[in-house]
């Protein structure tokens, strides 16, 4: 899976000069030992390279760069966080980063509109104390909270764990400001709701990986801090029945119900045993799991989190389940969920994938998969988790015991050949949440309506002619 | 304001001939008896020719008649309901008319996964009992609902007094089929709402009006059916009362405040007096009503509603409130909300703004508007009402008593200016819920970001380059 590590593309030292100009020697690196930390990613699958990193102060530095890049055709690769899992953010040939990291001010807050101004390097754990310091929500919520930043999460159209109730990161943007590859500065910031004035151009950079433009500042939606959270961890026989409870959840507690995630019971074998601290909340084990989360504005999650639970035992559906009696219970029921990803490292090579299909339809899916890929590998350990209220699980499989894992991670294509095929008969997606980026670059044009990729090269042309943005990602 | 009738554009009689050969003779109108209604429109405000209306069956059927009308470059206007307010759906200029009317069956309906997949032609309110004969809700709600399509829902992005709390027609649609103007038909159908695969086409769509493409189905989100729904009119002092109000409901009953809508003493005078059957909930006058509405899928939404007018009377916010005792009485509160617009008719000419500004301006750009309105026409009498959650005000302006309508009338752009100056340094919109068309059309640069409007340009080029799609609409 690891892609070759370029050389760095060679700038000349006038052309150095020009972009240190811009943003002052001190945001210019130009060391490697610096540039180390943005070329490479926390799980060692991308090696990239630069001869450049910038890191602008402002979008009028963003916009200069933009600019010097288009007069000389430099490729640029914006980055965030650099937490992308699908290689979006490496300069895998060599291009200029730019990272927006620096750009990290709330320009502005508005309690009574609910809506907050910051800028695209703001991380997204202090985007959402920010919003927690005037009494409102940011309800984005995902693992790497506490290195990703907003330009990233919506550069991605991140999901998480709270997408249930509160939708994307696209959901969650009422507008953006961008710099196009040519310089130009696009203010679409607005704390509106309803603007019905032409067509929806901030969609079109959600999403799209930097390959469109630059996200320099966002407006984003703040919602009322909920009052009461009742978490629950659930053990039950099969995806089916938790699709059953996901629907007496939904008919009982409909926008209450923020979070309700399967669990499968080698996904939670596997945290409990890597983990740190981690121990099983329920007396005996099950097959599958749900942890389920309401929240409230009201005191009543709780009595809705019981009568939910009750109904689900009354059908049949719930076997066992454990109601957080604190917030230390509820922070420890998501560790176990938190934990499920990076406790397959100590089981071996694991092919990972972010699929979703109808909701309706996961149940199968889960099925025919393991079917298939045990038949592929016989031995292989199907770890499917994630959020089943948006059909979206993350579709892992640990190597087999004992196998050998760079034989196993040789078959992560024809793996992904099985696992895709079965998503797409389903009329699911291959990349829920993750994005394209060069991971899945060369199958989306297989998977994706044929129009559709003419409309996006078509897109991409006008937007970017010179193909200095982010090139070789996504299309 | 009328925009003088134009002469049907001439068609070859083979051209003719090609079209009929496509949709079949039955459904190929040429006679002007039988295409007055598809050219002219309620109001009577916008007064539009065709020399043949096609009504086709299938998106097949749409497919052909855009390549065709593509080879001979000969205009379409792709109408729904013909219910717009400005002038998208007319062919002004003497444009083929393709009414989708026809395309209005359900493709298929999942209850589980929440959806419906539905063609264009479907009227809102079938839409509505659609989803209900499944137990589901289908939240979008105008007063069109009647005759307006699905189609023409999305196309203009439509709002509606569920918006607070389900969204626009935008955050309602999973995926989209379409036909561009040279016929090719854009798959992006999905039950999905997680899929990260590539640029967001779907939004680009939705809002056009047409000028991008024919929408021909669309799968739509379906939500849980409310068990329980509470709603009162309450009598209050200002819009800043109104607005606190808001804040307190918002914090007690965040999702399951449906409606908030804004009504001002004048605009519900005009309703008893000349709706049918309509009277005044309260017991004395009162300067601004509110109408509220909390749905739950608990039997707590009443509680709620209480809890929320105690506080509000506690902090001196709310003078008086009824609550709805029936299902009777809340259709009551709801036909006196509806009634308002009609309701302005007999009062003479009036005015009209569908404009939004951030929640929390709402009050100061009342007074402003206000004052400025009555400055520029001493007598004039400002009517706002409408959607206070979303910042989303008709601001409607009628007659002096006793003055002539024409004159008034003719003073239209200039009203238009005043307000819009107003919106505009609030960073609002000068079109929050019914478009651009041709009635805003050539307002639109001067309120727009000029990046943004180069990148509208752009992407009508590329998508449309004939420019045979609905033109000289928005753009």
């Amino acid at each position: 899976m690891n892609i070759n590590t370029p050389s760095p593309r060679l700038l000349s030292p006038e052309q150095i000069a020009q972009f240190k100009a811009i943003v002052g020697d001190k945001y210019a690196v130009t060391e490697q030992a610096e540039i180390a930390p943005y070329v490479t990613e926390d799980r060692n699958l991308f090696h990239g390279c630069s001869p450049l990193v910038l890191r602008p102060g402002s979008t009028a530095e963003v916009s200069a760069i933009c600019k010097l890049a288009s007069e000389h055709r430099i490729a640029l690769v914006p980055q965030g966080g650099n937490t992308g899992l699908v290689g979006g953010q490496t300069p895998l040939n060599g291009e200029v980063v730019i990272s927006l990291r620096r750009m990290d001010r709330v320009r502005e807050s508005d309690v009574e509109s609910n809506t907050m101004t910051v800028e695209a390097g703001l991380i997204l754990q202090n985007a959402q104390a920010r919003a927690a310091a005037i009494d409102r929500l940011f309800p984005l919520s995902l693992a790497a909270q506490g290195s990703c930043t907003i330009g990233g999460n919506l550069s991605t159209n991140a999901g998480g764990t709270a997408a249930l109730a509160y939708g994307l990161a696209r959901d969650m943007a009422l507008g953006l400001e961008v710099v196009l590859a040519d310089g130009r500065v696009l203010n679409l910031l607005s704390k509106l709701k309803k603007d019905n004035t032409g067509y929806d151009l901030c969609n079109l950079f959600i999403g799209a990986e930097g390959t469109l433009g630059i996200i320099t500042a966002a407006t984003l939606k703040l919602f009322p801090k909920p009052r009461a959270v009742a978490t629950a961890f659930v053990g039950l026989q099969s995806p089916a029945a938790a699709l059953k409870l996901l629907q007496i959840a939904r008919n009982e507690a409909a926008g209450s119900l923020t979070s309700f995630e399967l669990i499968a019971d080698i996904a939670l074998d596997f945290s409990v045993r890597h983990g740190i601290g981690i121990r099983d909340p329920l007396q005996s084990k099950h097959q599958w799991y749900v942890l389920i989360e309401l929240s409230s504005s009201r005191d009543d999650a709780g009595a809705a989190l019981e009568a939910i639970l009750e109904h689900g035992m009354e059908d049949g559906i719930v076997d066992d389940a454990a109601i957080a009696a604190s917030i230390q219970q509820q922070e420890a029921f998501w560790k176990l969920r938190e934990e499920i990803s990076p406790a397959q490292k100590p089981e071996g090579g694991s092919i990972k994938h972010d699929i979703s299909v109808p909701v309706a339809a996961v149940p199968d899916f889960i099925e025919a998969a393991n079917a298939a890929v045990v038949q592929l590998i016989p031995g292989a350990r199907p770890v499917p988790f994630g959020h089943l209220g948006d059909g979206n699980i993350h579709y892992n499989i640990s190597q087999p015991i004992g196998a050998e894992t760079a034989a196993f991670l040789a078959q992560w294509h024809e793996v992904n050949a099985v696992v895709f095929g079965i998503v797409l008969k389903m009329g699911g997606s291959i990349s829920a949440e993750h994005g394209i980026g060069v991971l899945k670059r060369d199958e989306l044009p297989a998977v994706k309506d044929k129009v559709a990729i003419e409309l996006m090269r078509g897109i991409k042309a006008m937007l970017d002619p010179l193909g200095i943005m982010n090139p070789g990602k996504v299309l």
